[in-house]
């Protein structure tokens, strides 16, 4: 067995950036996933209040956590048996046990979130990467699927499942329902599990748009997973939950999961259980915090645009994953971030990472860490009528607007003028 | 890849008693090591305190639970570079993944915890079961060590590392340091690292005791696990520590630990960068548990003995690992845990789960769920002078008492009464 992996590159980019920031660096992070909002003070009192549970408990999670779980997927239209309900310490944990449950290889959309294929590779199997529709973002292409699961398997492959992102990291696009409809179609002709990571599900920017989760018109195959990191800016405190499929797959992924860890921190649980019955002041909270997603993401989307990037604008999330190569030149999108980073101190992440073509200048943007530093200015971010015109947030606009330009401009020297080592921008 | 896996067997127990109780059957919970006490109300304070730290964090743990980790082991002659601690949720985790970022066969003591081999199965190695030496637990045997690993070798198999629990789990018993530095020179001679499993460190009864870990004498290649789920009956908020032996291997854990779990929960990591500070109310908390622990596992030991059985008495932790043979012949160690269960309402763990030939009829007894229920009972026998006269306590000890004596008393009637499906003592 060789293990070739590096820190998961999400991770390591947010303590390079916090690194080069203790070292007095002006670094713009737009690099990081984290959700930048304060924690609600239920929450926090929720948690308080659970401070004297210190039992392992279930393996599944709090049957109080399991049930209200259920009920956020049955107000979904997804009628859901708390005993199928899974909770873990992060979706992410959740997601790594599912694919050892699973087993076989996996179908990935390409580019993807930087640790399916990481994961995949963790436990063994193979990820087989398929590009996403031309224009769409979280989903193998339906019709690039078939192709490539029967070449696969045509080699003795095992090829077990495929997943989805919806809405999508790192693009920010969310599938259509046709898009959907036409994948499931191809994972019962060819008899897929379908995992939908939908930890971004409730940040789709325009609460009308139509959703559609394979697992309202598959249920019987597809496995949702999903958790409070993004929507309630829970990423600290670890909690996912997964709706399973059948008694057996959840049974498998108890058991890895008691081998691996045990069960969530109990009380998170506690207060990711009140979260789950979605009282009105967290419903507000999630409300509140999606529309500022919305209006920065589409700002940040709108610097890319008029610096000359392509950019497909995001549907959901905090992310956009523009194509920066009408900007200026690299051999590949690492070299390009690079650039980004030590000549103008704006950190984004290449393509590559998410399993993009590396000679494609695609790069994902995190939109999520503008809305300042500390509770006290995000909590005024969060509930500003005008989030962009505050100082904070319109400085960093700034700031990515001036590295955009210089950026762009070195483009017109770069033949004759060698290049330097450029110190950060101040 | 096949994975023949199942739930835990300490936590399928657990899940087991705890339905059984709900259905209204008396039983006595010998088989979950869960602290059984309180969590300290400084480190409830702490958790609340940092219950806006929402932030993922570092993967290795905030810096400062890592200094404090690190003080903790330079208070125990152990001098530690906080750069080489790296926290999980839980050492469960951190033992999975440096079983993933060792990589090879690992030599496990026989019996040993139910996790270490399962993990060891998750993961894709294998693990090599070695007796402890006669009358001890927690290591294999030195001198059985050796040829297990060249038998291993010669058959084309990488074996890499030994583990050691000191004190141990299932027998309560804490290897000698000759054991120790035997072991050590046997790891040096075959190239092996060491991971010893401290868990119960600070749960030693007899604080006057010699502990000799292989990090004293070998740190070049001993990591050293921990955690406060046993010290400080912290299980439920999952928090573990691991202190590593040099920078590659831990950039290989932290890069195994950022795609399966990121971090552990931030708020938890805050109050367990109290706890490891070590300061007089922590350490008294750790001082009275400790006492605790040793005279209601002494005292169960008792009965065991009393009954009949061997007991070699436990020197650390709450756990005891008497062979009840004496008392009564079963084929395996499985159908008499069952018949002790169903048949008198005691709950404990057949020596089979943790490795140990199944028709060895040792079972492992947890001791530390009969300090009550809830947090007032709990409190009362953590501070009493005399917790075995509690009421409680007296009662759980009489439970088993009398159902040690029913359980033997059969034996004499079992060639002619046809054993019934008996019910539960009431």
């Amino acid at each position: 067995m060789t293990l070739n992996i590096t820190l998961s590159a999400t991770l390591a980019a947010n303590e390079e950036i916090a690194r080069r920031r203790r070292a007095g660096q002006r670094v713009l992070n737009l690099a990081f996933g984290e959700a930048g909002l304060p924690v609600h003070p239920a929450l926090r009192e929720r948690l308080a209040d659970a401070s004297r549970e210190n039992g392992y408990g279930p393996v599944a999670g709090a049957a109080g956590l399991r049930e209200a779980a259920a009920g956020y997927w049955d107000r979904r239209d997804l009628p859901t048996d708390p005993e199928l309900v899974v909770c873990g310490p992060g979706s992410k944990p959740l997601l790594y046990a599912l694919l050892l449950a699973i087993g076989g290889d996996i179908v990935l959309p390409m580019p993807s979130w930087v640790s399916y294929a990481a994961q995949a590779d963790l436990v063994g199997v193979r990820p087989i990467m398929v590009p996403t529709p031309p224009g769409e973002g979280g989903t193998p292409d339906p019709d690039r699927v078939v192709g490539a699961v029967l070449h696969a398997r045509a080699q003795g492959r095992t090829v077990s499942s495929l997943l989805v992102t919806l809405p999508d990291n790192p693009t920010g696009r969310l599938a259509t329902p046709d898009t959907v409809r036409r994948l499931v179609q191809v994972a019962r002709d060819l008899d897929l599990v379908i995992i939908s990571d939908e930890i971004y599900r409730d940040l789709v920017h325009d609460p009308e748009a139509a959703f559609l989760s394979p697992a309202d018109i598959a249920p019987e195959r597809t496995i949702v997973t999903s958790g409070l990191s993004k929507s309630l800016a829970l990423g600290g405190w670890r909690i996912g939950v997964a709706r399973l499929t059948s008694v057996p797959l959840r049974d498998r992924l108890l058991a890895i999961a008691s081998e691996i860890w045990s069960s969530a921190a109990a009380p998170v649980q506690h207060a990711a259980a009140y979260a789950y019955t979605e009282p009105p002041e967290i419903v507000e909270r999630v409300d509140a915090s999606r529309r500022l997603h919305g209006i920065v993401a589409r700002a940040v989307a709108d610097r890319f645009a008029r610096a000359g990037a392509a950019v497909s604008y995001p549907h959901g999330g905090f992310y956009l994953y523009p194509d920066l190569a009408p900007l200026r030149r690299f051999a590949t999108s690492g070299e390009l971030t690079s650039a980004l980073l030590d000549g103008h101190g704006v950190g984004v992440l290449p393509g590559s990472v998410f399993g993009d073509t590396p000679g494609n200048l695609r790069v994902r943007v995190a939109t999520s860490l503008l809305y300042g530093e500390g509770e006290e200015q995000r909590t005024a971010t969060l509930t500003s009528d005008e989030p962009l015109d505050l100082p904070w947030v319109a400085a960093s606009l700034g700031h990515l607007e001036e590295a955009l330009a210089m950026f762009t401009e070195k483009r017109r020297f770069a033949a004759w003028i060698p290049s330097p080592l450029t110190p950060v921008t101040q």
